[in-house]
């Protein structure tokens, strides 16, 4: 499958895979993955493509060159790999959210178990307020194969502040302006997922006042991290 | 108890040994094992032999050296340490199973919960209907020593579609083709028994419809991971 | 933002940079954070500055010059980064509270998941006894951004043997003599939080009769560590 | 304090140092152990002396030397710390129980949530009948300082099966014939705690039939591990 790619585009390339590459290793530093399953992507600018992780690799083997260079539609132009299993998925939001930069795919424990439920995580603690702007929402249980994951998160993420959606009965997957924000909320989504279910285990929780989610969510995003970071 | 092997047999005992000491690296990593608990057998290619870990040996002591090599009734033929003292059960479902290449043993913590239930995990998200296909069964309640802790492992996954059985009670059995393969089951089996245990906990789970899961079952089976991968 | 200290005050406040940035990695290490959240400050000895983490830097990138130096109004005056989003509150406690020598800020799980039921942890162990000498209090819902969430905290610990309060449906702030002291505090708090979280899972927990409380505090203040020991 | 100890007293207390000082590693590294708290001791073999842990030091900061050797009733008679404020239960534990070479000291999490409901934790899983016999018992409230908290472990411990004891609302003492089966004590009640208590979260878990918890507690003892190993 490995083709060239014209100059530019394969230095382009090559800066996303090495980013993507080193950000495959915060999944498991906070515990999100398991064995070799969840994939990160992001689009590689000014060429249409999307480097993601290569499928069912084990996260110690992961290197930039391992990541797999996709086309619009999915299909791998670049790599010596097959892409992640999830790749269509990736695609699709690509296709229908230009404003999406990376995308995080994770079954993290506590997230899934809401998604199992299939029940929305309440924004209940400022936290929440802060990176969701939310309720975590849950998409439509979906086949994998096919755009049906795809067009069940972008349903969902289209228009609404979280970055996050569980994806019923599956996990979760996050977007971002690029690969770190992305992995910030698959990271803050399972933090979320995890406190509220422990505050709800003893008791009932109440979601905070909308007024106090829109004050905490517009400052966090004027307001929080350096002048210039992407935090 | 140290016999000698012919030198072919050697050969290929030394690198099993290899492979199942390095293998035994993945049940702390992945929180499967406490002390000295648990244990990775592999049969060794073209001799009806096995190797297994040495019974009671810290994890940080394993060498390769340390293995102990087996007779199919699960005598200790090369090595110079007493057998897993699971060595029988081992040695049973080589005996009955003979697609099965590899056997795990852990009591890891959620999957023993439900042991000590006497509950099958439910099939509730699609990670678990990917890798077992169905619930994980719990299999029935059996002492130590003798076969019966074999014969109750192989009464339930003769014929199922699910690597890894909970026996009643005690721990978690997996089997794979291969030793990676058993070991991915039994870091995947605690990792859908926390995820099922976590949502169960907040409300209902239902159970995924069965065409979904066979459809995600045999997908998985036939077009996850690399082409020539062990997944 | 970056002024010039007089040299006494810039050789206490890089002792101080020194030994907050030090203990940051604490916070990790005791699981009481993720991403860039929480955060640690430490008053610089005779200036009546202190020094803070900075804002949404990664705990890996944190150094001893990236701490900010703050007025006693929390306006930075001596960095290069942007100082962390709950300063002001630090300040707060700060002018309030001429016996605390730091603060602690963090979202910790379970510790928050009683803030999110605005539920105090009740003294139900002797460790928490010895640590915290009363239940963990609860204050206010505080917005960020004035002085609401330190007059929050000041307005429970003040006169309170606790050294630390769960902020309603926000996280947990604790004091100190000095910063190990603070830090200390956090984690004691999330261990407690934890423990006692767990025993209330299964049944009713009764909370230590108040005279065994104090017996145990005033030994536990006078009676345990090292001589000239922080602890 | 530091006395001088005779030679042969001084070689044989300088091997327990160095064996209870490393083991302290054990505490973290499953853990059991928040901060400073927790503790390890052993006889000192021909001398009636024990080593024990200095009170209030860091983990990352122990070594054989800070260890400090009692005397038969607690006091420190060698070393430049102060010794572990729970020194005096461990003396009682050896002026009572001959039998006894070595004592463990925890708060760990999910055994302490069992001590603070003071409820036994059920023989229902077959690695508690193997390295505990019988339930693991709840011993009294007990007051630090002088000599209850010894009298009530050994109350509860003087012929028990069980080589670990909840004390009521405090937290986990475990004994052995050596420091190592102390340690692993302590390691095994705090797995057995944590899934005894997840498998109660979901519903009723039946104790083993005494028959089986003696039988494979008799096994166990006998027939598990290295012939002369410690396992």
């Amino acid at each position: 499958m490995s083709t060239t790619l014209p100059p530019e585009a394969a230095e382009a390339a090559a800066r996303t895979r090495e980013e993507v590459c080193a950000l495959h290793a915060e999944l498991p530093r906070w515990n999100l993955v398991t064995w070799t399953s969840g994939n990160i992507s992001a689009r590689i600018p000014g060429t249409g493509l999307f480097a993601i992780k290569p499928s069912g690799l084990s996260y110690d083997d992961l290197t930039p060159q391992s990541m797999v260079v996709c086309s619009p539609d999915g299909e791998p132009v670049d790599g010596d790999h097959a892409p992640s299993s999830d790749t269509a998925a990736h695609a699709y939001v690509y296709r229908e959210m230009p404003e999406v930069g990376a995308v995080v795919h994770t079954h993290s424990a506590y997230a899934t178990a809401w998604a199992a439920r299939g029940e929305p995580i309440p924004c209940a603690i400022t936290a929440m307020a802060d990176e969701f702007g939310a309720e975590i929402p849950v998409g439509p249980f979906a086949l994998i194969g096919g755009d049906d994951i795809g067009r069940g998160i972008v349903s969902v993420l289209r228009g609404h502040r979280s970055p996050a959606v569980l994806m019923r009965s599956h996990g979760v997957f996050t977007v971002g302006r690029d690969a770190r924000a992305a992995v910030k909320a698959a990271v803050m989504c399972e933090d979320a997922a995890r406190t509220v279910h422990l505050a709800r285990q003893l008791g009932p929780v109440e979601p905070l006042p909308a007024e106090h989610v829109d004050a905490l969510h517009d400052r966090y995003r004027n307001a929080y991290g350096q002048r210039s970071s992407d935090q």
